[in-house]
């Protein structure tokens, strides 16, 4: 009833507004399919999970109350069987590599604790001893893991090493007499540190560090290592550790620290899918190169990424569809009318603040789908060539960062877009948003990722163009970028698209053309690229001091250059949804809200298509103005497109989005409107004729 | 020692990365008095008291355990004689307007729930007696209020009315008959809401509600309401209430609802300096116009907003000393050499993230100084015109706004900066910025309030060219900014700066020049004002509904350049205080820092200064450049930029700004050191001959 009404509403402003074409309709149902996306099933099931009240976050506990809830719940994810898709069939999974990120992704609408604690027993610990592990340790450990008998911590990280894993400083030294490793922390800061189930509940776990035998360091390889007792709870002898604490979120889980004096482990327990060392302490790996061996081993982080990606998404989500839902609302300030105040959501700033969210919560969602289907490509084997890994790894790099920031600040603008409601908790945005903060820095550092992103980028380019004129680079960026390449066919397919369409200045004619947009968009990031290539051209040759400082000067540009590119792929991934959108009605809204994600990144980006003479003046002046005329167009459509998200009460369980303020200021308008009918209300004494 | 080390290691930097001229000194301690301001010995007393382990926010208390211990530290605030000093010598205050402030701002180190909570008692509960009641009123409740015998409310926002406030719906109708006021609620929209001390502590308050009286709204007005029982602490007949529950931070503080049904207070209970009632019912005010009088009732809430400012910038600063300090401790990749990693603030984006909001905070502070100087002036009766009251809350509503979102942002930033460490409540960023985040929104709106600035912007122009040219205009804005006339004598004197001094074109010239940078910074705003009041114009003339939506139209507009003008406030109060400095080489850094502030100004608008002609796309493209290079001059100084911001230990109170980290990083690096020397390092797999 709420939304009939205010599309009504919405409708007669925008006709007044001046928007003369008839309003087209948005098939709810058929747009809310198209965002489940390829496991949609699993989606619907992982939903209907996360809305029993049993998995919700419970507000207020004491972290020590919190952490045991999270754990119980582990519990019942086990019993519902939601958590091992991703688990060979033999052992009870479905080997289902897309389905199990989408399902864990859904999760974070009933309490990110629990979908991190999750994703430390399954994703990180269970997927390592699986992913770096071979048969014997399958037998032995996987059982477990997924049932829960052992608890385990995935133990990469150390206080004095978080993004440069390569050089943590924990050892494992091999003593070929007693043929075992011996597990040892050096100094503080090769503590472990910041590690999920270490302070209270990890029996087991997954340990980093340097693999040294025969006097060789081998770099860094795993190790299964128990803990503690599982009896007594007590760490085994050598094992010692401490409580992270508080933490700024996410409070439901005991991270911890944890280090090893000599801590001796059997030979077996290295997990040796990717380097063996055998009974005489002779090392052997299937991948020769140590730099190669290092990332494919590090390469199953990649599913922590992608399933921050959906879950960064699925909170912006949340957070719009209460916040948009109040604004249609709630009413303040009487501007256009004696008697009836504005509804927030009609106040162009407060449009401008919540719709080029919504926009950009619509592109990173399809990027997001075109992510998962990569990973699933990959981790089922049916496109997993070392180019398509790369690929998934840098895809990965690129939007996870825009998506997790994204999350952080729609929540921030929605909570401040609700007032003083926005900031109880029982609206949940300030939770949320607290539990996200951390979203940002870990399972790679927002920051450091971007710069991976750029790294690739310039060497893509350094191969391509090692012998090439600066001509050629017209196609380069594009093939990078275009939608369909993106998630089937790796990122170099040709696209040919400025070759094919005309001179990027052209393209400026027509801001809101689909062509004009990815053209301006593409010769960004193509540009920045070049000329980012062509500051650190002869770098290689110089000393490493001299080479490092020259990066340096570069970096904040290189890092920009990587958010361009990952900006792109999520405006081609938006782009490239369109095309299966049948309903025509539909398909018009859905093509304003690409727009107006396209014209904002335009907008945010102005002063560059300026001084690089790709927008003259004239034009450049224009973009606001297109923006807020899409503004207007959107407004009526605004409860559809967060309603196609399908997340319910149970998944918003936010006060203000129970349509609990309609019913507040209907009855507030409904008593004034008495008291005008009747005569009893009282003059204002600002219109009695002035005294003396 | 740390920060010797640190220093000739920059040093070092900077004179590596090209830097020729030789290195000036920054004189910390001269500084450090600069940036204590007017009020330098109250803030000393202050810090000293902020210090102090009892006052100090116990981490990880439910909500019920840190109310009592806030309320616990009022009592200790009061022992203190610390929040008294707004409040008359006839009661044992000082009469200290400008000192209150500046001392109940540093509270914010300790707890912010107790800077607010005190906020609420003597700020808006004890300030409403004041300030809008009369000598009995003080003689009755002000001992009480002061010594926190009668802990109370302000109870103003509604459920249904935060920002419009003259629209609130509670009424107060005078019955003559029993000669009392009846204090009503007349629906839900219009319990208070978000009030302080409603949920628990507070015995009275001050009820802001219509006062009506022979049939006449005479609009809002302040009365004094018991509320509960002062033994039984139960609410008196007729008044009802909630808990507002759990917030997102200050959760020291007991927000609440309170509801009145037909509740009686005596006419002596009106708060009548502005507005009386005889005993038959008669209306009288010292004001004739029913607005001007609503805004003066509403004037003593400025002080809210002044505070809001200064503790917003204390706690950039403590997140600044934290994190800088780590940053230049903490080594992450060893780019520029085989065996040294880099320490995090040598990195060219580390710099660009912490040094650009140092420089903000710099400007905040300095402008916050000349904000609270006016506040003294009004206050304290120097210059009390309708005039300076009016300046004073367009100053307060341009600044708060940026000073409060800067705080969020430089707190999350902070944390972003320090990784995991970041996250955890021991390092505080999280804390605080849970804590500041309501900062934004409460006490005005930060949007709301920039859109009054907007408002007074066209006021002020239309005013001055209601009949004249728009040559004119010239002149305009830069009267309301320039430094001098902002904290003596209002916004408006002549400054004369643009004709005196030439084109923006020529001042495009030079931008590291300080005229330039003014030229641009001023003609923005000027340019903004103008455009919007040309769109506008006619506005007046047309039916209330078309005004609105032509007004809705260029909202966005509107509180850009309000943020614009209060951008150049900022600018010209740094300015301002570089004329302060004395000591060469502390005025040649701070220089530096004013420059990298006001190009980054210049660089985040710089599609402005493009789309209207003031920079060409060559003079554009050097913006960036030239903040990298000012990014390189002021790393060797970072350490006494922040330590001169005077904060100790027992105010920053973070793990990660004690040095351990160097200690940890040493350790480590000997370590590796020794083995090197000894032979004794396993040699790298890397750096032995391929295999096979």
């Amino acid at each position: 009833m709420t939304e009939v009404a205010d599309r009504q509403g919405a409708a007669t402003h925008a006709a007044a507004a001046g928007t003369a074409e008839p309003l087209p309709a948005v098939d709810v149902a058929a747009l809310g399919e198209l965002l489940l996306g390829k496991w949609a099933e699993v989606r619907r099931q992982a939903r209907d999970l996360a809305a029993r009240d049993e998995l919700h976050k419970t507000e207020g506990l004491t972290h020590t109350e919190h952490r045991a809830r999270t754990f119980g719940q582990l519990k019942l994810l086990v019993d519902s069987g939601a958590v091992h898709r991703a688990f060979p069939a033999s052992f009870g999974g479905s080997d289902d590599h897309g389905g199990n990120i989408a399902g864990f992704e859904e999760l974070v609408t009933a309490d990110p604790s629990l979908q991190i604690k999750a994703g430390v027993q399954w994703g990180l610990f269970g997927s390592a001893v699986m992913h770096l592990g071979t048969a014997e340790h399958h037998e032995k450990w996987l059982p477990g893991i997924m049932n829960l008998d052992i608890p385990g911590c995935f133990a990469m990280t150390e206080t004095g090493h978080g993004s440069d894993v390569a050089s943590i400083a924990t050892t494992a030294t091999y003593d070929p007499d007693a043929q075992e490793f011996v597990i040892h922390t050096p100094f503080r800061a090769a503590w472990k540190d910041y590690i999920g189930n270490a302070a209270i509940d990890g029996l087991g776990a997954v340990v980093f560090a340097q693999l040294v035998t025969r006097g060789v360091n081998h770099g860094v390889h795993a190790f299964y290592v128990d803990l503690r007792d599982p009896v007594s709870k007590a760490f085994l002898p050598g094992i010692g550790g401490e409580d992270d604490g508080l933490k700024g979120g996410l409070n439901g889980i005991d991270n911890g620290r944890l280090h090893f004096d000599h801590v001796r482990v059997p030979r077996a327990n290295l997990l040796n899918r990717y380097g063996n060392v055998d009974a005489a302490g002779n090392y052997t790996s299937p991948i020769a190169s140590p730099g190669r061996r290092f990332f494919t081993m590090l390469g199953t982080l990649v599913q922590g990424r992608v399933s921050l990606d959906g879950a960064a998404v699925a909170a912006s989500k949340i957070a719009l569809k209460t916040a948009i839902t109040y604004a249609t609302e709630r009413r303040q300030f009487n501007a256009s009318s004696p008697v009836e105040e504005e509804v927030l959501l009609d106040y162009q700033r407060h449009q401008r603040r919540l719709f080029t969210r919504l926009a950009t919560t619509y592109a990173a969602g399809f990027a997001h789908d075109q992510l998962l289907e990569k990973l699933d490509d990959v981790f089922s084997g049916v496109h997993d060539s070392d180019e398509d890994r790369q690929d998934l790894e840098t895809l990965a790099a690129a939007l996870k960062p825009l998506s997790t920031w994204h999350a952080l600040d729609t929540l921030q603008e929605c909570r401040e877009a609700c007032g003083g409601a926005g900031f109880l908790i029982e609206n949940r945005f300030a939770s949320l948003r607290a539990d996200l903060d951390v979203y940002v820095t870990f399972e790679g550092d927002n920051t450091v990722l971007l710069q991976l992103v750029a790294k690739r980028l310039l060497a893509d380019y350094a191969k391509e163009f090692r012998s090439a004129t600066f001509g050629v680079l017209a196609r380069y960026v594009v093939n990078q970028a275009a939608g369909t390449a993106v998630h089937r066919t790796g990122l170099r397919q040709v696209a040919q698209f400025v070759a094919d369409n005309g001179s990027v200045q052209k393209a400026a004619i027509a801001l809101r053309d689909e062509e004009s947009q990815r053209a301006l968009l593409t010769d960004r990031v193509q540009t920045m690229v070049a000329e980012a290539a062509t500051a650190l051209r002869g770098a290689n040759r110089l000393p490493q001091r001299e080479a490092s400082a020259l990066f340096n000067q570069h970096q904040d540009e290189l890092i920009d250059a990587a958010r361009a590119h990952a900006e792109l792929l999520q405006w081609e991934a938006f782009t490239e949804a369109l095309g299966r959108v049948a309903d025509p009605g539909t398909r018009t809204v859905l093509t304003w809200l690409r727009d107006l994600f396209g014209l904002s990144l335009i907008e945010n980006n102005l002063s560059w298509y300026l001084m690089n003479g790709r927008l003259s003046m004239q034009r450049a002046r224009t973009v606001g103005g297109y923006i807020n005329r899409l503004l207007v167009k959107l407004r009526p459509h605004a409860l559809d497109l967060v309603d196609a998200f399908g997340y319910g009460p149970a998944h918003l369980r936010a006060a203000i989005a129970t349509g609990a303020e309609k019913v507040r200021q209907d009855e507030a308008r409904d008593y004034y409107r008495v008291q005008r009918a009747s005569g009893t209300a009282p003059v204002p004494e600002k219109s009695l004729p002035p005294r003396g």
